[in-house]
């Protein structure tokens, strides 16, 4: 089973894709998407549905886990945060795959083991789950990581 | 010249073109489009971009005129409305049409003279501007069309 995680951000949208095949999990592609500050909005929000539309074409990932976030930023934030989500959503329904979103303290739960984890402890946990040689960089790739492995991590728990 | 304008919301979507003609104002269609609230949002958001595709097609605007809402909601409705203006904005960038953003007051201003005119006044307003048999309902088709117009006021205030 492939996860694909998304971060979705203005300036940059972190991704990751994690293989589960037994009880081991493997990284099989991940970085993060930056589109220019100066170029307008739709032309940014072109530019990133067309690069997850090629990695979901490319990876054919079983399911897409995004952050599910309503809280701890402001409105203008928010409104920004929610159009690259809106994209990055509508690129998996394009896509066939579906969606699950899960909220920041259940993916760190998932990663870590603690809720209120800092950036440096997922990262540091999710470069050790995955055997990465370092951690990821920069945070919005370890998060898309992170929310793949979350995702993975409640699939496995309900075929127990 | 043709402007499409769009009222995202994630129940209703208003949208309403609007044909400049020199000095007369023609609304050539324009209505509300739905999708099922039960329905898994990627899904409605896939729904939504191919109807306003559709839409963009037919029409062959010149210009999209969306809000510039950064308050008055909460940070669950900003981000929900971000979501829908994301595919609105990628379905415009997709159809080489450009987009222009106006805040609520510069729109209320435009169609009515009164920066806080109430929903009834800019309906009313609409209506008598471009020679419409009924006010258009619900509000949001009716401020959808009080876009376009206030985008075309815009580019005629810009031609002298």
């Amino acid at each position: 089973m492939v996860v694909m995680g998304v971060d979705p951000g203005a300036e940059r949208l972190g991704y990751g894709l994690v293989r589960e095949d037994g009880q081991h999990l493997k990284a099989i592609a991940y970085g993060c998407l930056h589109t220019p500050a100066d170029q307008p909005l739709p032309l940014r929000l072109k530019s990133l549905y067309r690069a997850l539309k090629e990695l979901l074409q490319k990876y054919q990932p079983n399911a897409l886990a995004v952050e599910e976030l309503f809280w701890g930023q402001n409105v203008r934030t928010a409104m920004m945060v929610g159009k690259v989500a809106g994209v990055v959503l509508l690129a998996a329904a394009e896509s066939n795959c579906p969606v699950f979103s899960y909220p920041p303290q259940v993916v760190k739960q998932a990663v870590t083991g603690y809720g209120r984890a800092t950036k440096r402890q997922v990262q540091y946990m999710v470069k050790e789950l995955l055997g990465l040689p370092a951690p990821p960089s920069p945070d919005d790739t370890a998060d898309a990581l992170a929310l793949a492995i979350c995702h993975l991590s409640q699939v496995v728990k309900e075929r127990c």
